[in-house]
């Protein structure tokens, strides 16, 4: 239809994570929903054009959240003080077991979605729950929002309270009927999830995989969050090298685009394993201190040329809004930083993280250039900031203390939402 | 006038830190803005009067921000990858400087009043800048929103741009001056407040300390917030034992109620002193690992029996949310209890910080009983929350994830504000 859009403002973005790219008070032009080009002076052929006058407003790309799990948004920021296994069994795994009910399911996915765009995450990679009925509900609230997803079906056959595991068989089928129903979605799209590998059998992880590569489906799942865990793992596999080996084994590490949450403590093996394999890892810097289970070195992880994208992880993590996560990955730095001066991320690094290489997992999105879709952010700022402070003043300012009320306008492919 | 006002809802408060005090679906019953009881039941002879009720929302003490920059509140999120001294050069001694300007004062101040008030900020022991008509219009600031403020001249006489220090006579003057104005002012009252050592002299800090004790002025500085600092004021003080030792010696150590912001690295005699001196210490997790000075050994303190209050630090800190201020604390010591278990601190430990012991700063505030001024908030959360979570649950949730939207009423000295 070639239908034109021009978008007036202050274009800023990360087009490789050690600088930003600014256009200053320029036009950002998209044909049906793909970017064509930003200009500081309109070209004459466009004169005639609609222009979106955001005046001095910043237009950002949007976040994309690879990790975290819709089937705990209720419980976020509620039993922070207690041990894992005590916060699962009192909390989460009851929450996830109510959510099979599709009414209570519907109103926790649809404030979970609503709430998603309010905050400017236009992309989410998310685990559901065990339940085919409650997941089916998710990707309708993700559908009915419009924001982008990769919704998974959480896959547990051992190793938690019987109410919430399922027979193998039915975790499959499940799976295959979620498949067979939103593969074709434009936006919302089923992604394989075994909950981790302590949860999974040998049986289960090969059939996952199997799935996967033949129906070409993503993954997600955890990997190597704490040192108790990767003990754990090693008790249950111990014929595996490390942690990655076991998913390695079962084609659930790399044979189709792959996430991998936490990554902690990674061997050295499995650093080289998570680069050559071409993995997605993902952050959950504010999930990893409240259960402490430490952090992640992602400095030395990024240097390594691998990529890294940025999760809220609800409800292990607290805060949906990916600018805290944001702000959370460069603490977190600093605490490495404090022994290791080397450690500390930039905010063009973890800007990077949040935005261009998230999108990327979802396709050509992230970055506000040529050839991209136009999935894009309008943040306006108080008039005192606006005159005193430079645009990427105003950009940090915004990461470290903004919310959803100083987003204007959100755009995905183009579209006004 | 025996203004009888009475409150529905459910009441929560720490009356010590270690568990919260919880009357679910009670009355707080207040005469002239003092808190006379908490009744389960109305007893008989106020069946008469009217109850505000708050239905299932939860009723919980103001925070108080023992420490903070007015001064600093417009550059709050900027510039948070600069080191200390760039920090300072390049955004926070500009805008200091800027703030002798009435017109701008007034804008920024009457901003930084509402939004402290907004986030339940019902109380503030803040530093203004060097500029005597400038911290006159945050007194004003306070006085026009209502909230309890102990406000700070800063006094500056050496190490810094000449365009922000001043004589120490002119200096001595406007402290005088702001004195006498303000010292009466039921709310909001004026603390002395030098930068810190090493922007004062023996002279300076010597006066100071004079005039605390001459009229009775609490006094508020920083100390033992990074290693260069610390030893930084070995240099100039050689013959001091140690940081504290430095202001004991002029009288701005416990002689007048004190409040000493950040003591990331105390020396046991520092925190000898500290106890015996009554000294209030002043926690500022998000500002310690903003500006990477460390993380300050909380637990430690409060098993030592010193009184420690919790700060934002606008705008080392980025959030003047207080909640916020708790969750940084608790994620701050779950970062030390990585090496150290015991370092962890409770929920309640941080919210008797930010309610009770901030509040015994001001006066008799902090915890919703008998004889105490009713500063409160009432907090209402969403219902899907409501019918699921204990009331705890509810607070911790608040905690974590809420903002101003949440908070339905504010009360300071018993006025619905």
């Amino acid at each position: 239809m070639n239908e034109i859009q021009i978008l007036k403002g202050n274009i800023i973005f990360t087009d490789e994570m050690h600088s930003f790219s600014v256009h200053k008070n320029s036009y950002l032009l998209s044909v049906d929903g793909v970017i064509k080009n930003i200009y500081e002076n309109l070209p004459d052929q466009y004169q005639d054009n609609i222009v979106q006058d955001f005046g001095d407003s910043l237009i950002i790309p949007g976040f994309y959240d690879l990790h975290n799990h819709a089937g705990q948004y209720l419980q976020c920021g509620t039993g922070m003080t207690k041990q894992l296994l005590e916060w699962l069994n009192d909390y989460t795994y009851k929450l996830e077991a109510d959510l099979d009910n599709v009414e209570f399911a519907r109103e926790v996915y649809g404030l979970f979605a609503k709430d998603l765009l309010a905050y400017g995450t236009l992309g989410a990679c998310t685990f559901a729950t065990s339940s085919t009925q409650g997941t089916a509900c998710l990707f309708e609230a993700f559908k009915e929002v419009g924001i982008r997803g990769f919704v998974g079906k959480v896959n547990m056959v051992t190793n938690a309270p019987d109410y919430i595991i399922e027979d193998l068989d039915v975790s499959l089928e499940g799976n295959l009927n979620l498949i067979e129903k939103y593969s074709n979605h434009k936006k919302v799209k089923p992604i394989i999830t075994p909950r981790f590998a302590p949860t999974s059998t040998e049986a289960s992880m090969d059939a996952l995989g199997k799935i996967a590569k033949k129906h070409g489906v993503p993954v997600q799942t955890h990997i190597s969050e704490n040192p108790d865990e990767i003990k754990w793992v090693k008790t249950l596999y111990p014929w595996s090298d490390n942690y990655a080996s076991v998913y390695a084994k079962y084609g659930l590490f790399g044979t189709v685009p792959t996430l991998m949450a936490h990554a902690v403590h990674l061997t050295p093996e499995e650093i080289e394993m998570s680069k050559t394999e071409n993995i997605y890892l993902v952050h959950c810097p504010d999930s990893n201190i409240n259960v402490r289970s430490g952090i992640a070195p992602i400095k030395k992880y990024l240097e390594e040329g691998i990529k890294v994208g940025l999760g809220s992880d609800i409800a292990g993590g607290h805060k949906i809004q990916m600018n805290e996560a944001i702000v959370r990955a460069i603490q977190s730095s600093k605490h490495l930083s404090l022994t290791d001066p080397h450690a500390q991320l930039s905010l063009s690094e973890v800007f990077y993280m949040a935005t261009a290489q998230g999108g990327a997992f979802f396709g050509k999105m992230g970055k506000l250039k040529s050839g991209y879709v136009l999935d894009a952010l309008v943040i306006d700022d108080h008039p005192l900031y606006k005159n005193r402070y430079t645009l990427l003043d105003r950009l940090e300012k915004f990461i470290y203390t903004g919310d959803d009320r100083w987003i204007k306008a959100r755009f995905i492919g183009g579209q006004r939402l």
